[in-house]
């Protein structure tokens, strides 16, 4: 075999013990959640109706690295520690100095990153003696993994599925099916919330989650299980830098950039967040680049402020870039990316200048992905299909400076059940989907009162 | 951690030197392949307009094992060695006293094993100056593992695929073209082999077949390629049976049975071989299961004689078990699985009393494959799941029995294209297909003159 490396595998023993929780590194104090009724700091008690005490425990931790319980690294074991790949094609047809790495999630069996979440989330319920979940699911990446982690711990499943992707991707909710989940189109006619928003028949994460929500808050034997933007669960996704960190010192080298989609965040903060820790403690200089939809620009085009982080406006607001809990994003095919908001962890980094933030339409985004899957092999999903644009721009500055960057980007999902977008782009059909600037703006103005956040 | 290990994961530095030839071990002389035309042993010459000679080598190497050129390791490495899994959950579900291993390939970029040989082979043809391989498939699963390679090796793809699966699984198509490859629904209107049968609208692999020589043949810079069959593309998915075996020893076990669905033998003949040859030399026991759908029931149905390869007869006369070359399977959801016969090296183990064979029908591999979803997580291919379907009979003859059976099988693909068959299994309308007896006894008298077998 040649001696140029392609892939760096880990040994299961190098699979973390603990989480990486970065809230204690934040610059200044961070602001707050609040309840929404009396616009105090929101406590524990306003999450008790819907989340088990294990997970609020890990939302408001203070501790630098919260441990894993065994029973998670178990289940785990069974597609981590997660491959990194030195894209060694991609560098050659883009013929740029640059070395660019993956992280690649695609190979857990629900086809990405969402199961590092949902299998604690399902143990710390299980353990509380929880009888079932509800969620809500985009493209189907979430609700899969946690339809899979039910499964595995015996518990029922209730998913509401954005109409886009439901109409989209109709064999995500199949998969959800055959792991024994029960899948409703949102909106639906199931809840009051589904019913309230019922002329957004593309539906939005929005109104899917006020539909989850309600179902869980009105039955003591349900919880809801959120598949991003909450603090616990962008720790429960830091499995993923660290050991890509492990795997860049195999390899020898230090990014000098961490690029990875982002919708509500918790993918780009699992791969960024232990990266971002060293930059914070003075220990590395590298840059972080968020990539995301221009038909849903929360971090270039938001404003930060308190939102809600539901259509409804039934949980706490959360300090985070918004464009308005009422806004509902174009059906582009990225459906894990059409999220009003961010997560306030990611949102508050964005805002201090640590990370910075592009957003691509969608057909250059799937020009991307075919360029990747052509050189690379891997068929990326349409949400990591934004780094790799990212990540080529990158690479491309990169000749043109004659600089050997190091570029390490998150292959976080394979494109298996978005091959009708796919078909789209490669028939020249697939449309760059604008957003309406005037009910953005619209939803601006519906933003709920709440403290100016600095 | 529990200490209780579910995955077996080898260093790169294990993927196998080289290939497996079974050949030289097979008990009395193998019965060669005839020219149709002349009766006689079909030699190098007759393969030379459609195969290139590093291949032709291989079809009929002598020696015990043949090297893998770095060139093909090399890529084999962004995906292998593959894991190999303890079934843990799946035998607590069975409260069986037997041990389960499966060897999973799904995570290939194809997500099946074919990329194993669609590897060598683009890797000879472009090494032989070929400009364009054309192709049959049937799920798609070959067709996209070629596209793949081709993609890789920069070489042109034309892919036959069969009416049947082309309507069920219209995401594979996509996939293919995503890799860049052009796909035609066989029976076409490219070839004469495809207006000439044009009434079997649902094809088969051999009507696919004979589109795709019919191309090759006819053109200088186009070769062919078959996913399966042929004594070199069983040869090269044999890394799969000496990764598990060596994996088995990590589990300090050593199979009592090794499992495997057959449709023209290469996965069946990767993961056993290595295990037969074991046998064959006397140093083992172990027996060897081929599972295969009651809708094309070759091994357990079928007689052993000469017969072509494809429908239209333009193929070597091979000797195997078949239906009948013009026999066209009913259009069951393991498209893979859809041919009339089965490699002459696995069909003359069969003949010996060292293969067993088992034939099930759809809805209970479906029920199988369900019930592996919401154990072990990973959704399997309609093809392995024949397999998962032997092993659970397996396993529950053992727990009849007492006794601590280990069981091997060959997990060779995901379903996630396959997702309407599991709608159809799960939504209760999926038919246990029946073939016609009447058919398959016209189509056993058209069999092609040629000497008896023994």
């Amino acid at each position: 075999m040649s001696d140029e490396p392609v892939k760096y595998v880990l040994p299961e023993s190098d699979i973390p013990t603990h989480w990486v929780n970065l809230m204690p590194d934040l610059p200044g104090d961070p602001s707050p959640p609040l309840n929404p009724g009396t616009g105090e700091p929101a406590g524990p008690d306003d999450l008790t109706p819907i989340f088990p005490m294990g997970l609020i425990q890990q939302e408001v931790a203070t501790d630098p690295e919260v441990e894993i319980p065994d029973e998670v690294r178990d289940v785990y074991k069974r597609w981590r520690p997660s491959p990194l790949f030195r894209a060694r094609r991609l560098e050659r047809a883009l013929d740029t100095p640059a070395h660019i790495y993956y992280k690649y999630e695609g190979g857990s069996p629900a086809g990405s990153h969402k199961p590092n979440s949902a299998v604690p989330q399902a143990y710390e319920n299980k353990k509380a003696g929880v009888r079932r979940l509800a969620t809500e699911t985009g493209a189907g990446q979430w609700g899969s993994a946690l339809a899979l982690a039910c499964s595995l711990f015996d518990l029922e499943c209730v998913v509401y599925m954005v109409g886009a992707s439901y109409d989209q991707k109709p064999y995500r909710r199949s998969m959800m099916e055959t792991w024994g989940a029960t899948v409703h189109r949102s909106p639906s006619d199931t809840t009051e919330a589904g019913r309230t928003h019922v002329e957004h028949q593309s539906g939005s994460l929005g109104i899917a989650i006020s539909e989850a929500v309600e179902v869980a808050a009105g039955d003591s034997e349900t919880n809801y299980a959120l598949g991003s933007v909450l603090n616990h669960v962008c720790m429960h996704q830091t499995v993923i830098g660290q050991e890509a960190m492990r795997q860049m010192e195999m390899a020898g080298e230090e990014p000098d950039i961490v690029i990875g989609c982002v919708g509500g965040g918790s993918n780009f903060a699992g791969l960024s967040f232990p990266f971002v820790r060293r930059r914070l403690r003075g220990e590395s200089e590298a840059r972080f680049l968020a990539a995301e939809p221009a038909a849903c620009p929360t971090l270039t085009r938001g404003v930060y402020r308190y939102d809600f982080g539901d259509t409804s406006g039934t949980t706490p607001l959360l300090p985070m870039y918004t464009l308005g809990h009422d806004f509902v994003p174009p059906p582009v095919h990225a459906g894990g990316l059409r999220y009003h908001g961010d997560s306030p962890l990611l949102c508050g980094l964005v805002r201090a200048g640590l990370i910075d933030a592009v957003a691509y339409r969608q057909n250059e985004t799937f020009e991307a992905a075919v360029r990747f899957a052509r050189t690379e092999g891997i068929l990326p999903a349409p949400e990591p299909a934004h780094a790799i644009r990212a990540v080529i721009a990158e690479a491309e500055s990169a000749r043109e400076s004659g600089e050997e960057r190091v570029i390490l980007f998150g292959l976080c999902g394979h494109g298996h059940f978005d091959m009708s977008a796919y078909d789209a782009y490669l028939s020249g059909t697939l449309e760059d989907i604008e957003f309406s600037e005037a009910e953005m703006e619209a939803a601006l103005e519906r933003l709920p009162e709440a403290p100016a956040l600095a």
